[in-house]
């Protein structure tokens, strides 16, 4: 049985395969309409998304299947006192597959570690976003047919950026890609980040010029930049309004190329983009459907295979250590009662949230 | 592919489509046990409405389709900034059909415009509210076998109240219908909707006793006097008791009449009314989750048989003007980021409100 | 036509049928899968438990109907000041059997009184909550085979402990039943409650030594101390860890003894407890997911064959009386509007909340 906390969870392997089975839900959607019937799907969203959430309902209403929906953690257990670890427990007894998004770093492990059933993470805090990803890879797979051989262009928030964060590693697997990162200083992809990825033989442009970038892009990956990254209201009223793409930008981007976004957008693409047949960003949310259908079909299947739940690489490649101490605020071992904070590698990281542990 | 925005889009054919579809439905159940298989519906309400929003959703069950379910906005991307137009884009990728609840004055059509599915207008500010107004003209159906030929007596708010607007405007093109307002002076119906039925040849009387209201009526049509109308508390209390119905007022009314209310009420129908067998409030609610099907089933035949958008009547018909301003301070244009406001006739009037334009 | 409101609505031979169909659902569950097809079950929750919703939820899925639901009370039209009893009846209309949840002690009561479908009490206040002491039985009937000749230890918050008291209430009808009640002294069992259940002919023992009490325990039925019910944090704080249960002070139970939970825990019980197979706190959700299959599918079936709803005992054996008053805070009466006080016995208790009347 497996759970899908991050992205590189999913072998290239197994990305193929999804990529099949999407492929395949896109052109017969007939031969799904009762692949997941009978089964339940919880969506338990601590931290409200309703985009996301939708998204996920949708694909198991697609499949046959029903679902517990948990809106926001305002009615839940948690106000209560109740623990993750334990609110999984219980809802292993009412659902086959569980989508969980939280407010912190690490929490979709713990929730996968508590849970007899597959766990699918839909965001934990700024950590991963794992079906984000595998909808840009259907996006980008259905434009040109290919995953490599491409040339990024990454715009916005690259420091916090998740999104583009999860999207550039997974891309990396791929060979002959080029990563073009246009971003004001503030906000440049992390330096260690840049370090790896050239490590990994892909190249990297940092840029702060948007027209530059955008003659030799075939992806066009904006992003937003969320307000509440900024200390200061002016520091984000400054730099939201750098990087807009409209109509007239749009000229320097060549016919080939796409358009994609995340969504929300708050005023990075000009509505004037969206009839260009270059905007792929509403298809994005259909392909996340169609991954979201491709995955809880594989997971579902998976688990009636395999019904013993795996205990996670991230545990298993760790130890306690009462010496360190997780430094990530944000990190979900410092919210979540009972639980043992776990590290691994030299110099320490922490296993569930994976930011640099400090002596305690 | 249709929308329906107001009770004007649904033409006389087809209200009697919709109400002969409607007795079918009361009578034979079953045959529509499996109309929306497969197909699913979302319930978007930025403004909760929890009975509405359920009625809604026990249609599309009954149909034997799914649904897709935002109970309230505090959970959307709305708070991330998130426009109408890209929600209603989004969402058309996961849904077959959406009702939309807002609480501005015209995002209906704004989420109509949008989405690549039908869209049914579940409550738009004090704008309209389309199938409430089915569920009425079905309840009187259903009564007197006839929408013409009846004395309407409509009782308390008659200056906001949207309820009675919207029947009042549908029960218009029936002839031989005579409505009789009763109101407190502050609460009358708008002089110039008074001027307009009277130029449709409707017989309007206003009076503000209800007894001698009652002596004729056919339909005893109730309304709460909302609280949130009024700027003075004190002013509110004066007025709420004005019209209360009670089982001694009802002695006034024939046996033959009926008494109907949209719901919450808060006090204008006492409860000693319910046992009366002239009450039809509760049945009024049944009949509203009767109509709500037979729309549903409706506009997916129509979106199956017409899968493309057409623009709707309003857009067409109106044009930008940037002399131009709509003063009423609930449109949505004043909160939709990116939205065009439009206008038609002369005077000029608010596209999405139609409420008139002042110079800006 | 039935509603469950409190746990002695359900005779000893009805239990006996619910725990046979439990039994049977757990052995043969595809046999129950159109049970409930084509039905729909609206999950009223105004006051929010995510877990107790999802269960039901789940339940009713598992029979193959369709859900309702309403997380939360302000998205309802409470907030617009109707009553209980009118959404009880609109509800009615839009689904097959109703399970409520509300804050007021009594609720529940007027909940069945109004639907024209059966109600399933989910907790009405510090009152009942029946289908958790069905789900208890269960618990102990798969672990002991029985429901009598056992020692049930009950530790925590025995004085306001709703779950306790019905557990109590439903196990002194079966002979041999030892209590055994574990508390601090300032949350005993009431008195008049343990004079009952001797009279009854139940041994009670009061002790606050968890050690000494566990020697001999079938059932350790741990509670949690709810911070509600203190006026001061202090007191909260020193009692809630007096009866802390972790593995070493599991030592002293026996092999054959269960414990039991009806979560959420906040440190009532260790995490070291939860690989210790003598743990049922977790399968106890799953039977409780389990009696409420069984009793939808017994309460739909009687309401098919018995489709007119009875009037209720505590209805019919009570009267109004103009001269008493209900000296509980919390009871529906005060919060319902229109609904007329009723009172039994000698000396008089409120029909609604079974608290002692008091001269008005």
């Amino acid at each position: 049985m497996r759970s899908i906390i991050d992205i590189n969870d999913v072998s290239t392997a197994e990305v193929n395969t999804l990529l099949k089975t999407a492929h395949d839900i896109i052109s017969q959607p007939h031969h799904y309409r009762q692949a997941a019937g009978g089964k339940i799907l919880a969506t338990l969203f601590y931290e409200p998304s309703t985009r996301t959430r939708l998204s996920f309902e949708a694909a198991m209403y697609r499949l046959g299947g029903n679902i517990l929906s948990m809106p926001s953690a305002r009615d839940s257990s948690v106000a209560k006192g109740e623990t993750i670890a334990d609110t999984l427990a219980v809802v292993s007894n009412y659902a086959d597959i569980v989508a969980v998004r939280y407010p912190n770093d690490g929490a979709a492990l713990v929730a996968a570690q508590a849970a007899r059933v597959p766990v699918i993470n839909a965001g934990d805090g700024g950590h991963f976003h794992p079906t984000q990803t595998l909808a840009d890879m259907l996006t980008i797979d259905r434009a040109f047919g290919r995953l490599g051989g491409l040339n990024i262009v990454a715009v916005g928030d690259l420091l916090y950026g998740r999104t583009v964060h999860s999207l550039l590693h997974a891309l990396m697997r791929y060979p002959g890609n080029t990563f073009t990162m246009v971003s004001p200083p503030e906000l440049r992809l992390p330096a260690d980040f840049v370090t790896q990825l050239r490590a990994g033989r892909v190249e990297v442009i940092e840029t702060s010029s948007l027209p530059q970038a955008l003659a030799d892009a075939d992806v066009i990956y904006m992003t937003r930049i969320q307000q509440e990254r900024f200390e200061h209201a002016a520091d984000y009223e400054r730099l939201k309004s750098s990087y807009e793409l409209d109509a007239q930008m749009m000229a320097y981007a060549p016919p080939s190329s796409i358009v994609m976004h995340p969504l929300p957008r708050v005023g990075e693409i000009s509505i004037d983009v969206d009839s260009d047949p270059r905007a792929r960003y509403f298809e994005q949310t259909y392909n996340g459907k169609i991954m979201r259908m491709a995955l809880i079909d594989y997971l579902l299947s998976d688990a009636e295979k395999n019904p013993d739940a795996q205990c996670r690489r991230e545990i298993l490649d760790s130890h306690p250590d009462e010496k360190l101490h997780c430094a990530n605020k944000r990190c979900v071992v410092h919210v979540e009662r009972g639980l043992v904070p776990r590290f691994y590698g030299q110099p320490a990281l922490c296993a569930y949230c994976d930011y640099a542990a400090v002596l305690s």
